[in-house]
């Protein structure tokens, strides 16, 4: 296979009609697969089905003397509290233990952001002449869209292979109407980059002129290697703590991808003064979260070493997956020279890094030859991708076979879309 | 017993004696009893223990085809919103089946309607120069509390024995700045009482100035009678849409009181138009619901007609309660004509109207022998009750022997906090 920059148009034109007839082949086949959104596969979810028959009486749901049937314990129930302090290495004070969806803690604090403000914010972000957060891209489509929501400016932060930018966004701190970053500190959407050690000390040292600046830190991949062991990662709250930014972060986990995706436990890790701000803010919109479902997520997960144990058990389905991803890439794209892209050892996503001013295109074909990928672009603030390149491959829904023919068919729209722009 | 009102000084002076030396005594007993909350009994919790084990296999998790253990279905499974349309009579496309509570729903929809409007907001209530919240009161302290979260003004609008006051409610609409008014239209809290079929027709054919006027329809005890049968109610989307105001409600109920409280299911029920408002909206906060929990409450509850046989086992253990309150208050404080309250078939909730000006003083005085009750004024705007008057007893949680000994000293409390007043 000879790279399509050393070919000559002729032989362009030939790959373009033998590359387009076996992707009509493919498209043919009528297929409908999915690798939009990093659902966990039926595989995984049927692993932990322990967590369904682990309460099952009365005396079951009463934990240390409290009913877990019943109103009360608005920060969580005190095991599920400490539960989370052991998954991520931080104090059961620190922690507020909410509903399904870490999502929807996020979006709480940003929400009450705007209405009434946070810890140490002179006015709510609503009064703000303008509120500017900071997105590392590519990122997580939808912590950009909650920012759009709110009508904040959204501003793009490169990528590099040890974390945001940090020049740039200490640079961009100094602004004081920059009021949040966004951030996947370990396995990031899509790139499945682990942020470096001096990458994570600069957020903890950082100097944001705005007194509410706030990190981000959603940590939803934070036990999630598919490749190889378990890898340590430091406690944010105890570094900005002792950079003397102890309320600038607010850390976010969940079990949607631990047991069930979107029926789990999340929680909200920050300093105490932090839990105590929101548990007075929460303490209007709840009467307290569904502890019963805590209650049953402690007892069958116990504690970090059993959910890493957990863990393996997913990696058993999720690695042959990305094998497959990286198999497809490596034999049909790498030595065309169109394409790159990350190799991650954990979470849910790869990030591909299609030819220039194609990934739209890309998108277009697969979706033509039924494979849905998630929109082109959706990793950027705004949906906009300057170079119109970077794709996000979910390969974690169909089973390997289903994947084969998604990859197939991707590949083939990768070559496709690149030859249509070099004959252009 | 001769009423207070009948008694000469001296008489008052010698009750006066006696009922502080019952009271002396009941407070040397050291008494550590609650009565504040609408809590669940521990008994009517057992009751519903078949909720845990209803799903125990993978197979049982995929209902109509949708595996409720993964992302998806937004608005809640369709098993879901169907039993929710069952038990409400509307249809299940009216139908956003939610997590474990209403009131986060209830404060999610209050604070939408400030951050980005509701369907027919001209501009974002918090863009607005002034909101006000219509208030029946007594009523629900933490509908309030929301209001005077976002700074609404608070307007009180009196109950009466049908509802609320809807000449007043007519009225007060015509201000274009009057935005909402919150409603328990069955077993209303405190109040217990039931909105007539007229005041219901009234409400539906509301005429407000604000084109965003919002009926907040808390059906939080629908079908919580614990004395005599089901009383039916009627559907308030059809008679609204019948009265071309279908978008001027949104209703909401839970099973907070039927299974778990704080561990259930919750729905807003409200017009096609908006349901697809909120489920744009909702879309930004989550990915979706628990469904497990959806689904296992569906399961077990199945319809309205079994849901109604489990509320009557329910109902076996609350008529009890609110017996015993009855008859400490027919006993012990009817013949002093000191109080009035009501009698309630269903809700969790006894009003009681102490002699005006001594509410707050009855509430110390239970606190200081031992017995917590919801704070007097709570049931008022800004906890102001104009009257010193209103009492909420909560009788559910405490077993029958113990709310005999609270209701003790609730009787005791009302009588020296009337004498200490005539004696003044």
């Amino acid at each position: 296979m000879t790279p399509y920059s050393c070919m000559s148009r002729e032989e362009l034109e030939r790959e373009y009609k033998s590359v387009l007839a076996s992707y009509e082949a493919c498209k043919a086949q009528g297929l409908n697969l999915n690798m939009a959104r990093g659902k966990p596969a039926k595989k995984q979810l049927d692993l932990v089905s322990g967590l369904l028959t682990v309460l099952q009486k009365p005396e079951d749901c009463i934990d240390d003397g409290v009913d877990a049937r019943n109103y009360g314990e608005l920060a969580g129930l005190p095991c599920a509290r400490a539960y989370w302090a052991d998954m991520l290495g931080c104090k059961p004070e620190e922690v507020f233990v909410g509903g399904a969806a870490s999502l929807n803690m996020m979006f709480d604090v940003v929400s009450r952001a705007y209405t009434h403000g946070l810890l140490h914010s002179p006015r709510p972000w609503c009064r703000e002449e303008k509120v500017k957060f900071l997105c590392p891209s590519p990122g997580y489509d939808r912590h950009f869209q909650i920012g759009e929501f709110f009508g904040a400016e959204l501003i793009p932060v490169p990528m590099t292979p040890t974390g945001p930018d940090m020049d740039l966004v200490e640079e961009l701190v100094k602004d004081p109407q920059v009021k949040l970053i966004w951030t996947v500190p370990k396995y990031s959407n899509p790139d499945g980059i682990i942020y470096s050690e001096e990458t994570i000390r600069r957020f903890a040292n950082l100097k944001p002129a705005a007194p509410d600046f706030a990190i981000i830190w959603d940590n939803a991949y934070c036990v999630h290697e598919f490749k190889g062991d378990y890898v340590p990662f430091p406690d944010i709250l105890s570094l900005c703590a002792e950079a003397g930014n102890p309320d600038m972060v607010y850390e976010f986990a969940s079990t949607s991808k631990i047991t069930f995706a979107g029926g789990g436990i999340s929680c909200m890790a920050a300093s105490e003064a932090n839990i105590r701000y929101f548990t007075g803010i929460f303490g209007v919109q709840m009467i307290s979260y569904d502890k019963v479902n805590q209650l049953r997520h402690v007892r069958y997960l116990k504690d970090k070493a059993h959910t890493l144990e957990i863990m393996k058990l997913h990696a058993s389905v999720m690695a042959p997956k990305f094998e497959c991803v990286a198999k497809w890439l490596n034999r049909e794209i790498k030595p065309l020279g169109i394409a790159h892209w990350n190799d991650p050892k954990g979470g849910y996503f790869v990030s591909l890094f299609a030819m220039p001013g194609t990934a739209k295109r890309v998108w277009q074909l697969c979706k033509e030859a039924g494979v849905v990928m998630t929109g082109a672009g959706a990793t950027y603030p705004y949906r906009n991708d300057p170079d119109d390149s970077n794709l996000r491959i979910a390969p974690s829904l169909p089973p390997v076979e289903e994947l084969e023919k998604a990859m197939e068919v991707l590949c083939l729209s990768l070559r496709l879309a690149a030859l249509e722009k070099l004959l252009r």
